[in-house]
C-alpha cells in the first residue's frame, strides 16, 4: 500500500447504504481529521484524480477503518467512481452559494431563475446534504411557489439530467398520481396507443412506498432494466415501450428530492407538478395524459385538491412546451383484483387479451385514458378515443402490440405464482361500505410485495357488495407461512380494512 | 453468541459518530430487514431488556456486521445503554404522532401549547430524524412564531429536560448571543458579581463554531466537567462558578436544535431567544443580564436586528418569569487581544487581577455588564452598578473571588503557552479600517483553537490605530510548524481580515 502523505488517505468501499447521501468514514485521530480541524458532520471535498465529490463526514473511533483510511458509502464510493485502495486527498469544500437563496426563501425571498438553476446543478452534483434538502422542500411548502418558480425548477431539473429526443412531432405519454392500489393501466394504454401508430415511450418507477410500481408489474412480463439504445430500438420497432426509468437518468434531482419528501412526508402541489412534469420533458414527450384518482384514502383526498393540481399541471406543462390533460378519476377503491407485481400483470393481461372474465373496472379505466391519450395526440377525432379505444382492444391489436413489446424488450415472461394463501373472510353478513387503500397496500407490502412479485392482495369484492359472513373478502399471496402470519397480526390490528356493515 | 430469534439481532458498537443522530447498521439479507421489510432510511424501533430508542437504518451490504448483529452508531449505543453482545428486539415504531403539528405548520397552521409540548417531548425522546428536524425549524422560520409559540416552546424546552432550584429568591445570569471574538467578559462578570453577594450558578458552552467558548477559556484556568451536586456545593461556598453546562442536561432538545440549525445556518429570533432562555429558566435563573453586540460581522449585523432581539428576549422572558435586561454593545471588533481559550484566560486574568496592562475595552465591558447585573438584582442603588463593579475590581474582592471559585471547582491552574508562533505585519503603513471578526476566528481555529487550548490569535491593533509597514498586527499561536503554515495559507487566499489604509 502507498503510504498516504499530506491531506491524502487510501478509499475503502465499505458497502453501507446511507440511501443516496454520499458519507464518508474517517478516524477521529487520521491526520487528515487533526490537520483540517474535521469532525462529525463536517463536509469534505475528496478529489481522486481528476474526480472529485462532497460527502458528510462520519467520525471513527476505532475498528474497521484504518488511520491512513477513509471508508466511503455506497452512494459516496459510486458517485465518485472509486478503486479500492485509490488515494483522495481530503479537504474543506468551497462554501455552496446557492444556499444562500434557499436561506432567503425561508425568510419569503421569491427565487430568481437564475438562482433555481444553480440551487438544481448543486443538488444533481450531490453539494446539499439531507438536512438542506428538507430545508429547501419545507421553504417552498411553507412560503409557496410562483407560477415562475414552478416553472423554472421543472425546467431546471430537466435541465441537470439526460433528455431524449425522438423524430416524430408528436410523442404520447400517461402518467398516474399513484395513491390508489392495483389501477395498472399504464401497459394496456401503451399497448392501445401503440397499435393505434402513436409513439407512447413509456418510463416507469419502480414502487418505493407501494406494494407494486408499475415496472415491478411489467418485469414479471418482459425485462425493464432497458438502457437508451435498446429503448430506442423497442420504439422503432414497436412505437412503444414500458421499461425502469431509473437506468436512464431523467431528472435525477427529482428522485433526491422525492425520496426526503417522503421521509417526510410532506407534499406540495408546487414539487408534485414539477416532478411528473421533469420527467415527461426529459423522456421527450409532448401530450401528456395524467390520472387523478381522488377519494378519502387516494393521494388526492378532494376534488378541490385534484382541481388544484390539475390546473399547475396545465399551465406549467404549457409554459414547459407541453399539452397536459388531466383526468380526475374514482380513487374511492383499486382498481382491478390484484394487488403485487404479478397479480397486477395477470389482470391487465386478461383485459388486454379480451379474457371474459377479466376486471371490468380496470377495462374501462384504460379505455378512458387511452382514449385521452388518442384525442390529445390526434390520432381520432375528439370524442371518438374511447370508441377507437374499445376497438383496438376488441379486434386483438392491443394484445398482440403488448405481446410484440414484452418480445421487443427481452421476451415476454409468464408472471409467478404465490406458494402460500390465506382467505380473509367477512366476519358478518352485509354490505362493503369502505375499503381502505392505505392499510390494504400495507398489507401487501407486508406479505412480501413487491420484493417477492408473487405475493400481494387478490380482491374478491367492490364497495356495495352484499356478502354473506363467512364469503371471502380478499386472498394474501405470500411466499412464506411467516409472512402470511405477518399479515394476519397486522389485520387483526387493523380490522375493518374492508368493511363490512349496513349500505349508506 | 446466543443464536438471535424471531426479530432479535445481537447489539455491537461499531464506534462511529454520526453526531447525535442514532444510526443501526443491519445487514440486507439478515432476517430482520427481509422480513420486516426494513430498507436504508428506515426508522427501526430497537428494545433491549426495558430500553428503547429508535434509530435510522443504514443498510450494510457485507463485511463488519454478521446477518445475526445490529451495529450501533455512538449517539445510539449511549442513547440505549447497550452491553456488547446484548439480544435486542426490532420492530417498526409506532409513528410520531406529532409530526402532523409540524407538517400543518408548514401549510400555515399555528402550533397549539399541547402540540408544542408533544413535539419537543418527540425530540427529547430521540424520535425526530435529522430530516424532520430541519423541516421544523425551516417551517418554523418560514412562517413564523408568534409570541405564545415562543413562549410555548421555550417552556417547552425547560420542562424536558433537568430543572435547578436554588434557596434564594435572587439567581442572577449573565449571557451573551456571541459572534465576537474574545469578549470574554463571564468570568470577571461571575467574580465580581459573586463578590458582592449575589448568587450566580452560571453554565456556559464549549466552542461548536468559534474558536472558544467560555467553558473552553475556564477549563484553562479550573476543572469545569462539574456534576450538579459538586456545583452546588462551588454555589453554597463561593456564590459563583462557572462549568461546562453540557455534563448537567439542561435543556437537551436546544442541543439538537442548534447542531441542525448550524448545519443549515438558518436561525431565526424565535430560536435564538428559546434556545438562550430555556437555559436560563432551566439553571434555576431569576434576573438575567444579555449582552448584544452590533456589527457588520457579528450575529447582530444591524442595531434594529438587536432590537428585535431584545423585544423578544424582555417578552417571553416576561412570559416564563425571568426578569431578562439586554444591553446592546458595540461588536465593531474584538473586545480584548487573545482569541482562543489560554489566551483569552491570560486577559481575564489580567484584568480581573488589575494589571497595569489588562486590555481596557475587555475591563470596560465587563464592568458595563456586572454593574448591569448587580443592579437588576437589587444589590446596588440604580445607576450605581458600575461605580460598584468599578470598586470590587480596584480593592481585589473580585480577584479574591475568581482564585476562590477556581479553587472550588478543583483547583486553580495556570493557562498553557504555546510552542510555535508566527507575527503577521502590515503589508503598507496606514490606519487599522477594519476587522473581519468572522475570519479572524476561522483563523484562530486553523490555528488549533480550541482543541490546543494554546493556539489562537493575539491582537496587537484595534480599530483606528496608526501603523506602520511591517509592524505587527497580529501574533499567531500553535502547537506545530504545519498549523502555522495552514493560517498562513488562509491569510495568504483573504488578505485584509485585518484592513489597513486611509482612515474613514
Amino acid at each position: 500500500m502507498v503510504e498516504p502523505t499530506g491531506n491524502t488517505l487510501s478509499l475503502k468501499r465499505l458497502g453501507i447504504d446511507t440511501h443516496e447521501e454520499p458519507v464518508v468514514y474517517m478516524r477521529a485521530d487520521c491526520h487528515v481529521c487533526r490537520s483540517e480541524g474535521f469532525s462529525a458532520h463536517s463536509r469534505v471535498l475528496i478529489t481522486a484524480g481528476a474526480r472529485s465529490i462532497v460527502a458528510t463526514l462520519n467520525v471513527v473511533r476505532d475498528g474497521f477503518v484504518l488511520p491512513t483510511e477513509a471508508g466511503l458509502s455506497e452512494a459516496a464510493w459510486q458517485l465518485l467512481e472509486a478503486v479500492p485502495g485509490e488515494i483522495a486527498t481530503m479537504a474543506h469544500p468551497r462554501p455552496v452559494e446557492s444556499l444562500g437563496a434557499v436561506r432567503a426563501k425561508v425568510f419569503g425571498k421569491p427565487f430568481g431563475e437564475q438562482q433555481l438553476t444553480a440551487i438544481l446543478q448543486d443538488m444533481a452534483a450531490g453539494r446539499y446534504t439531507d438536512i438542506e434538502l428538507s430545508s429547501y422542500l419545507t421553504a417552498c411548502a411553507a412560503v409557496g411557489m410562483s407560477l415562475d418558480e414552478v416553472v423554472w425548477q421543472t425546467r431546471g431539473m430537466v435541465d441537470v439530467g439526460a433528455r431524449l429526443t425522438w423524430e416524430r412531432p408528436v410523442i404520447a405519454d400517461k402518467h398516474c398520481v399513484g395513491g390508489l392500489p392495483g389501477n395498472r393501466t399504464t401497459p394496456i394504454v401503451v399497448a392501445i396507443v401503440a397499435a393505434a401508430g402513436v409513439w407512447i415511450p413509456k418510463t416507469s418507477s419502480r414502487a418505493i412506498t407501494s406494494p407494486a410500481g408499475t415496472a415491478d408489474t411489467m418485469e414479471t412480463l418482459a425485462p425493464v432494466n432497458l438502457d437508451l439504445p435498446t429503448m430506442r430500438r423497442v420504439i422503432e420497432r414497436e412505437g412503444g415501450c414500458v421499461i425502469w426509468g431509473g437506468a436512464i437518468h431523467l431528472s435525477p434531482v427529482d428522485d433526491l428530492l422525492v425520496r426526503v419528501e417522503r421521509a417526510l412526508d410532506v407534499d406540495s402541489d408546487a414539487q408534485l407538478v414539477s416532478s411528473v412534469l421533469s420527467k415527461k420533458v426529459a423522456a421527450g414527450a409532448t401530450h401528456v395524459v395524467i390520472d387523478l384518482p381522488v377519494g378519502p384514502t387516494a393521494k388526492m383526498r378532494t376534488p378541490q385538491a385534484a382541481y388544484n393540481v390539475a390546473r399547475l399541471l396545465e399551465r406549467v406543462g404549457d409554459a414547459v412546451g407541453l399539452v397536459v390533460r388531466p383526468i380526475l378519476t374514482d380513487g374511492t377503491q383499486p382498481v382491478g383484483r390484484g394487488i403485487g407485481p404479478a397479480l397486477e400483470a395477470r389482470d391487465l393481461v386478461a383485459v388486454t387479451r379480451g379474457d371474459s372474465g377479466a376486471p371490468a373496472d380496470l377495462r374501462a379505466r384504460a379505455v378512458l385514458l387511452a382514449g385521452e391519450v388518442l384525442e390529445l395526440a390526434g390520432a381520432c377525432r375528439v370524442g371518438q378515443g374511447a370508441v377507437e379505444a374499445k376497438a383496438i382492444l376488441a379486434d386483438g391489436r392491443a394484445w398482440q402490440k403488448l405481446q410484440a413489446i414484452c418480445e421487443a424488450q427481452g421476451g415476454m415472461r409468464t408472471p409467478p405464482v404465490s406458494a402460500q394463501r390465506f382467505e380473509v373472510l367477512a366476519p358478518t353478513a352485509g354490505a362493503v361500505v369502505d375499503i381502505d387503500n392505505r392499510r390494504l397496500s400495507r398489507a401487501a407490502k407486508l406479505a412480501g410485495a413487491p420484493a417477492d412479485p408473487a405475493a400481494g392482495i387478490d380482491l374478491h369484492v367492490r364497495l356495495g357488495d352484499r356478502v354473506a359472513a363467512g364469503q371471502p373478502l380478499f386472498t394474501l399471496h405470500a411466499e412464506s407461512p411467516g409472512e402470511i402470519g405477518y399479515v394476519r397480526e397486522y389485520l387483526a390490528a387493523h380490522p375493518g380494512i374492508i368493511a363490512v356493515g349496513v349500505p349508506r
